[in-house]
């Protein structure tokens, strides 16, 4: 029995690993050609793609978060080698998050100096973080396993906690400036090195 | 030759998972990115973006649907190890179907209020619904398999019968009120309840 | 040193089934989503869903072509297990005109009752056809190879020949009616069924 | 503990060919189908499709430098059996001007009669290759490794970092004349046929 779930689990996770992969790739379309119309210049062109500098900033942006995801995603299922219907459906709608985010990628890089588009931004990203985190609660911490592991999967949800808490603290921030909201987004990676910190000694996550 | 089909099944599962993967992440273009010309304000933007509610709404209900229809796919082939050209050949149909529902998801997106664009979704889910279905009933319902792997092709087919005759009980439905067929969409749970209280006993599909 | 190729030749085997999956998802793209405008009626959308019909048969036929060339390159791929720069260079230029075919499946999509669109489609998946047929000829039909593989490529490439002259020959009928072009296609199967038939007692395709 | 990161490894090299494969894929959408508008003639088709002959080449050359990526890429993982966490985070990196590479090849295929087009294009794609030098160089040129290795490494450091140099050399010469820095691209097979030779006797990259 254990084995058919596992086999399932090969699938689930090269089925993850496509829609990543593909999610991914997508958002560079929220990077639009530039649309000259019949004034094709040199200095046209040049303006124009000045001007989607943000854009570009936000695939960028969107890329280090899926990516982020991605890792978190691959370390969770490396640990949990057996698997249930519940982490399976909560797995589905991670993955939904995931593809969702073109959408909001595509209108902080069109719209990014409106407040409503980084907010808008800031919310779907912490929704996905939070997901994350219920993912690695359901298929971690629980009486069945073994307590490394628990303390593993707590280390993880944190971060994705940690990750979507600092995505809502600037929502407040971008009703006063955006770009103050933004350089909130800085704060991540200090939020990764301080769950690292406290969860040192732990199977670290090397891979990450 | 079983095991030169056995390897062709594997590339064939590897394919089909690659087109579940891509066809999944593409529905999210059908949620157009607001495009707000000239009058760049917090105000439109946030109108927009409620207007939009309706394309996640879209959206997500295809996302659940292709995800059902992923999960039924590898219960297929997890059980049937070997394979024959009749079954590849529908195989390569209800992928095609799978492959087409970025448009309808799209026009649903658009014009879902329209009578029209619901009674098309409609169709075209209960038309992907029944190749399903003969794909499960090409597949394992026939003289040659086991009986457990015959009840249990006769679960899954019928499975995918009733939601598909759901989607097609909503057409005349949606010609009274669109959103009332709608509503009638969320009955296909209770079908796959139904179905699996009828089968129960059988292998059940776990990882469903 | 074989076995240091065989690793390579599985890593372009799942690098071609990631592309061919992604190409064949990319078709329905050419099928745009009606641009009602301001007149969203049922009767509106319903004209402009009929309108789309011939994309819908466009999106359909290249599906079908896209699948015949994935499970001839799968043969392939089952059959010549060991590989050279060569195959390699020629599969990377047959996958470049399968990434290509979004493109004439876009213009007959939208322009399939002109004669050009027609041309033209039928110009690009011949010379599709031809480099498969080369890519068979390159990868089998050697000195080094074995009997038996030589006939089986023969077998293959004469196949996608004939598919690329059954396009050639449609174009001058094209320049007299688009829809005789058409069904000069319906005669793809037929050639199938005749090399089938030549090359019967052969290593048959069976996965085809 | 070596074991747990080539498990690793061999899912970073599956979601790194994911992403290839979506890449190389999407270029095509940089092929716009022509838009007739009112005017469905067969002349003006034929006109807009030989205007589009600029874009088919420049999803050509796209499509060479990223299948050029991949297979230095490949050789890398084939290479390196190990790895450490820089690595891994210096692929995305890479991984993300491969996504990226979409946008250049839209700008060139639609505006490439402009300098800046040129010159954005060649630019990006000297970053791409640059960024593919430090990986080698990164995952292969350390003291750790055997010498052999970091000889190979040093290999394919020099033909991507060759190949970034040609794009670099083409920006001054497309201040003069787009025409003229094309050509200057052809160089880079000269450039992979000396760098060849110079490390002739190494275990060659047959598998380019």
């Amino acid at each position: 029995m254990a084995g058919h779930l596992d086999y399932a689990l090969e699938r689930v996770v090269a089925f993850s690993d496509g829609i990543f992969a593909v999610a991914i790739t997508l958002l560079v379309l929220s990077i639009s050609v530039p649309d000259l119309g019949s004034r094709q210049t040199d200095s046209n062109l040049q303006t124009q793609l000045f001007d989607s500098i943000p854009s570009v900033f936000g695939f960028a942006l969107s890329f280090a978060v899926v990516g982020i995801f991605w890792v978190s995603h691959h370390r969770l299922f490396e640990t949990v080698r057996e698997s249930d219907r519940l982490t399976l459906y909560v797995n589905l709608l991670f993955l939904m998050t995931i593809c969702f985010i073109p959408f909001p990628t595509g209108v902080i890089a069109h719209y990014g100096q409106l407040t409503t588009a980084v907010v808008f931004y800031a919310a779907t990203m912490a929704f996905s973080g939070f997901m994350l985190a219920i993912l690695w609660w359901v298929a971690t911490i629980r009486p069945a396993h073994r307590k490394a592991m628990r303390r593993m999967g707590l280390h993880f949800a944190l971060r994705a906690v940690g990750m979507s808490l600092v995505f809502l603290a600037s929502i407040p921030v971008a009703l006063w400036s955006v770009d103050a909201a933004r350089y909130v987004w800085f704060a991540i990676p200090v939020v990764f090195a301080i769950t690292g910190r406290i969860f040192s000694g732990t199977a670290s996550p090397t891979s990450r």
